[in-house]
């Protein structure tokens, strides 16, 4: 198929849905650093992991060997309902900004959660109703990984708890409303349900919380309540293990209109997205199969990779998980206000900060009101309302084709669209109303959470 | 292929994208009687009906010959955007029914603005483009219409002013902020900018407003703005006649998979939704080629098939507008606050009014909280939040499952899912929480609404 006969939405059949996963880190010929048990500052092991995950993805953290992982029947069957999502080229798009460059993007917002976050959150889910569990405990802040988990909880009839971050609970009540709708129990945190929750109301009963405390109360729960188990929606390599569906979906689909991309781009929090998106992308890059640019697009106000550490930190707030090698500002951080929730976050992947320290990844940061210029402009021409986070990877991806129309180069760019933004009108109507700040922390901001990075022996 | 092996989401190729929509009209033995100008009381004409439609639509109003209308092409490349939509098999839902029966939906909720209400957006946003209109102007209830039109509007660069009826305007800040989004002017109905609006503010200063003042405002806004014209989302023929393509992609995807229905089910309340899923499987049953059920559901509280009268009446409040004939509670009949805003109109499409009562349909009532328990089940088992009007398809859908569950027949289900219900979860925090009521009119109220029915000379 030449690629001006290409249709708008490309849909891979049922069959194309991937029947593996994609491991990156088998190919990474430099590992990312181990964890650390923060007791003992040695790596690390499923035995550590296990009275907080369930074993399967005790295992799968852990695992950087096995390239590709076999995607349980199951869970294949439950991805049917909404998979394979649409590759789309955006021509309307591309028209309104006039540039020679082919744009795609990969849409993982056809499914009621709203976003990518179901394609882990079914996963985790089966795993743990396979071990016969009797339910989970997570935190949300944005909302998008707690919906998503309480649909899959609610497929597999798993009990499911989720601290949702105060402030949320309370600007957000639809959120919260869709989760119960699923089933699950929301929380309000803190809370006066774990000890965490219990002792920082003690020291401020008017606090409005945070995602840290949020992971505190949850992991306290899961591992003080007989038969639970505590996930997570980002960060962890299970979870890019899973995400890696988007990119190789992706990639099929390319390859079916025989397009490569020459640039990829992704909005980076924890690195969910991108890790999924980027996976057999990365793989080419690696085996030397093919160079294509890889860019990671974070919010201005939460700059992890541009302007982050590359060093050990704690993955929360409140000090109590392992400690992972990653690009961080520091777990004592606290991002401005911004409206894109699912990138507030002080750390990122360690798989993907070790691939950027490498050099194998680029990074940009964006402020908020560019992006909501982009979310605007692309909804008028592409008719999908775009959800903040998302908008981060268009506000990249037009300003690459506004540089191709000014040099003229033919570039395919493929960005990943990760979700709507149905729950975020309060953010859309800032925007329309002027009332959308750009928050930049200056350097001695950022020097405050460096200070609090934790020694770790042997390492820079 | 066989029906077992039907892949869980069926997609068209956008070539499959239907190239002409279908009048029903055109195959209908006996006509609905005509619309007439309540001046003279005689049939309206194109020329009665240009100052409202633009002069396309108003031609598409009145034609009752023409069986096939030619999609223009830049309808159909707005189409590509966003469909064909998915043909879904309901499996999980199959599953947790236990029911012999295979379930087939339509879901047109996978667009920004929610539901199936673009496809006539688009059409009627490009034929007073074409025309060289200045702008639209539109009322919007539960906003879906608002939403889509807003879209539509956008993409062809044609302003638009909405009234939104102010007790919604008020109660869905975010669907306001989505219209917003896409450019269009967003007016809290009853205002100060029209003769009507201020009249009833000044009978009435705290008045929540209502769809029939909002139409009312817009139709005067329309006919006394220099190039304007006004626009519909429901009742109208040539809404149906656009939404046509819901229908025939149905049909040419159950082709595809060797399926045909043995009853189709929509929910009803202008009958857009409805009039166009069934359009070519009516069109088998008018021509004697096949003979599916054919089966509206409304909402209990506002029964215009059910119980209503068909007769002419006014399709607005303030009866101002043509008279229709068709099934009508009576233009003063104000609903109950029931949660499915898109189903709450006095009346019903002239076409499916005269096919019901002439025995081509059957159609159902159903309560409100018996949809959202529907509509919170069906969530859980195929993870798509619908919308409530949605709901009451998925409520009657699953009654007939159950049914085949008892008499173990293989029936061959469809219904329309005509959207998503993210801007609804005020209704589910309601149901969730036990204060959803099931008022039901009786025969009292609903006579009050007769009494107000219009005498129309020489009609029973």
């Amino acid at each position: 198929m030449k690629s001006n006969n290409v249709p708008h939405r490309i849909y891979l059949s049922e069959d194309q849905i991937p029947r593996q996963w994609y491991n990156l880190r088998a190919d990474m010929k430099e590992q990312p650093d181990p964890m650390l048990n923060p007791a003992t500052m040695r790596p690390v092991t499923e035995a550590d992991l296990r009275p907080v995950f369930c074993d399967e993805l005790a295992h799968q953290e852990l695992d950087a060997v096995t390239r590709y992982v076999d995607i349980p029947e199951e869970i294949r069957e439950f991805y049917k309902m909404y998979r394979p999502s649409p590759l789309i080229r955006a021509y309307s798009l591309e028209r309104a900004l006039g540039t020679p460059a082919k744009i795609y993007y990969k849409f993982e917002g056809n499914n009621t959660s709203g976003s990518h976050k179901l394609n882990s959150a079914v996963a985790q889910a089966y795993y743990a109703k396979r071990q016969g569990l009797r339910g989970l405990t997570t935190e949300t802040g944005a909302g998008q990984w707690g919906t998503a988990l309480a649909e899959a909880c609610s497929y597999f009839g798993l009990p499911l708890t989720v601290y949702m971050v105060k402030v949320s609970y309370n600007q957000k009540p639809f959120r919260k409303a869709v989760i119960q709708t699923f089933g699950a129990d929301v929380v309000a945190s803190p809370s006066d349900t774990t000890e965490a929750g219990r002792r920082i109301l003690a020291a401020d009963p008017e606090t409005g919380g945070s995602l840290g405390c949020a992971i505190s109360e949850a992991v306290e729960k899961a591992v003080s309540t007989e038969g639970y188990r505590y996930v997570l929606g980002s960060v962890l390599n299970q979870v890019l293990l899973h995400q890696s569906v988007i990119g190789l979906e992706s990639k099929t689909a390319m390859e079916m209109i025989g397009e490569y991309p020459d640039v990829i781009i992704g909005c980076a929090g924890g690195g969910s997205n991108l890790g999924g998106l980027i996976a057999p992308f990365m793989q080419d890059k690696l085996t030397g199969r093919a160079d294509p640019r890889i860019v990671a697009v974070e919010p201005a106000s939460c700059p992890s990779l541009t302007r982050g550490r590359y060093a050990y930190d704690f993955c929360d707030t409140g000090r109590i998980t392992p400690l992972a090698r990653m690009c961080t500002l520091g777990c004592g951080f606290i991002p401005s206000a911004n409206h894109a929730g699912g990138l507030r976050y002080h750390g990122m992947s360690p798989i993907l900060s070790k691939l950027y320290h490498d050099g194998y990844m680029e990074a940009v940061s964006v402020e908020q009101t560019k992006v909501f210029e982009a979310a605007v402009f692309f909804a008028k021409q592409e008719t999908i309302l775009p959800a903040p986070e998302s908008a981060h990877a268009i506000r990249a991806a037009i300003d690459e084709a506004l540089r191709c129309k000014e040099t003229g180069e033919e570039k395919t760019i493929l960005f990943g669209l990760t979700g709507t933004g149905y729950f975020d009108m309060t953010a859309y109507s800032a925007f329309h109303d002027g009332a959308m700040s750009d928050y930049i922390p200056t350097d001695a901001d950022l020097q405050k959470g460096f200070d609090g990075l934790p020694a770790v022996p042997g390492v820079r």
